[in-house]
């Protein structure tokens, strides 16, 4: 296939690289130089500033920028290549679909769901892709994701926000946990380093077995001593002696509701 | 050295396993025999329901029992053995050592902090253990503690305390932002499991970040738009939706604290 991709942050130089990979011919514009280089570097490809340069013959364009300009690049684009029968995609998961059908008949969204560092290498293979779009655009998409990753799903709009909000829990919050348990750690001189074998035996329990089944610790075994003295150890810190107190309560809820 | 150890539950099987690994004198005495059976089986050790019957002349008494039954074996170990000159050490993070202090002169704590699983072979090398005593007896648990893992530590009752929170935090809090992730998921028919290339990635940034530098999701880009947007879809789950608001403003202070 034949794809432009718009934008040159973390996600779009991940996707491009996985679709030269995949053997598509890949086209890449973005507003600023700098991130530029890199991509052009690493792929050889066309890489340019001025989106009237992409080429037009093409399949799709997959808009991967800024949750917040994602409307201004659509915008844009309609501008430059005015009405198409490419497909045009966004790959942001918080983001409706709706946003790009005033603009184009073939719109689509394509949700890599992975949280991206820039430098670092990733299997794709693994990352799960969300689809959406009418019937041709997903059979399109899904082709596509399905060069780069073995777990590809149809999700709607409306299900994709439930999506979105799982992962701000499973990998937001649970980075801020970790957060907050260097924070504590600082105040006894412990490096964070020690709590890498707990955290990582926590995640490798889920990977065969319901969270739900795997909770350990105080509140599940209703050790309400235990809870106290460790809610009286966070009495300077009001916010996260809230957050401790609910999510204890929410844990022993759980629970009572297996 | 001769260690008698003192339950037969998940963390009490797994050092009894790793000392005879490391080519100690174990004998193992547990209330009940059903836990006991498969420990026979599995080292070939003296395994006993009878106090009486371990082994006199020995260097250490691990006791690794229950939180809450701690006290009552440690009264009932010095009813059958009195005064001693061996160590006597419990394994519980959570508790002082005080509690051994009043029949014990050689006392002691030797807190190995993982999650144990019963059936799961742990790579004991990497797990880290907190000592605590007098001078002599932390050199004699360091160097039975060293036999096992390449990270010991001697850490006090007090500062005990803190890096059970933190654990609190890092292992259980982790896990139940994962039962929550689950839960919301079943509402939209997907399965756990797309989530878990997610979460193996958010560790696999701690492991070399720290996790306030590695931090994403809307609430440290103060992304509000996407935040109340997903608190609404919580309207109907008011814990969590409290829980969400705290963290993220949690995550916002962190953000301005750095």
């Amino acid at each position: 296939m034949k794809v432009n991709v718009l934008g040159a942050g973390r996600v779009a130089g991940h996707l491009a690289n996985a679709f030269v990979q995949a053997g598509h011919e890949v086209a890449v514009w973005n507003r600023g130089e700098e991130s530029l280089c890199p991509i052009r570097e690493r792929l050889g490809c066309l890489c340019t500033t001025r989106m009237e340069e992409l080429p037009k013959q093409v399949d799709m364009y997959i808009i991967s920028v800024k949750d917040d300009v994602v409307s201004d690049v659509a915008t844009q684009l309609y501008g430059v290549i005015g009405e198409t029968n490419a497909i045009v995609a966004h790959t942001a998961g918080s983001l409706s679909m709706d946003l790009l059908k005033q603009y184009f008949q073939h719109c689509g969204v394509l949700y890599p769901m992975q949280t991206f560092s820039k430098d670092k290498v990733l299997d794709y293979t693994k990352i799960p892709f969300f689809v959406e779009g009418n019937a041709e655009v997903v059979k399109q998409l899904k082709c596509l994701a399905e060069f780069v990753s073995k777990s590809v799903f149809e999700l709607d709009s409306e299900h994709r926000k439930y999506l979105h909000l799982s992962s701000v829990f499973a990998c937001n919050f649970v980075n801020h946990c970790f957060a907050v348990s260097e924070e504590i750690l600082k105040g006894i001189d412990i490096p964070f380093s020690v709590m890498i074998p707990l955290i990582e035996e926590t995640v490798d329990k889920v990977s065969g077995m319901s969270p739900r089944d795997g909770q350990t610790g105080p509140a599940v075994r209703e050790d309400h001593n235990i809870m106290e003295a460790q809610m009286e150890l966070l009495k300077d810190e009001p916010r996260l002696k809230q957050i401790y107190q609910l999510m204890s309560e929410n844990i022993i809820d759980y629970k009572k509701d297996k």
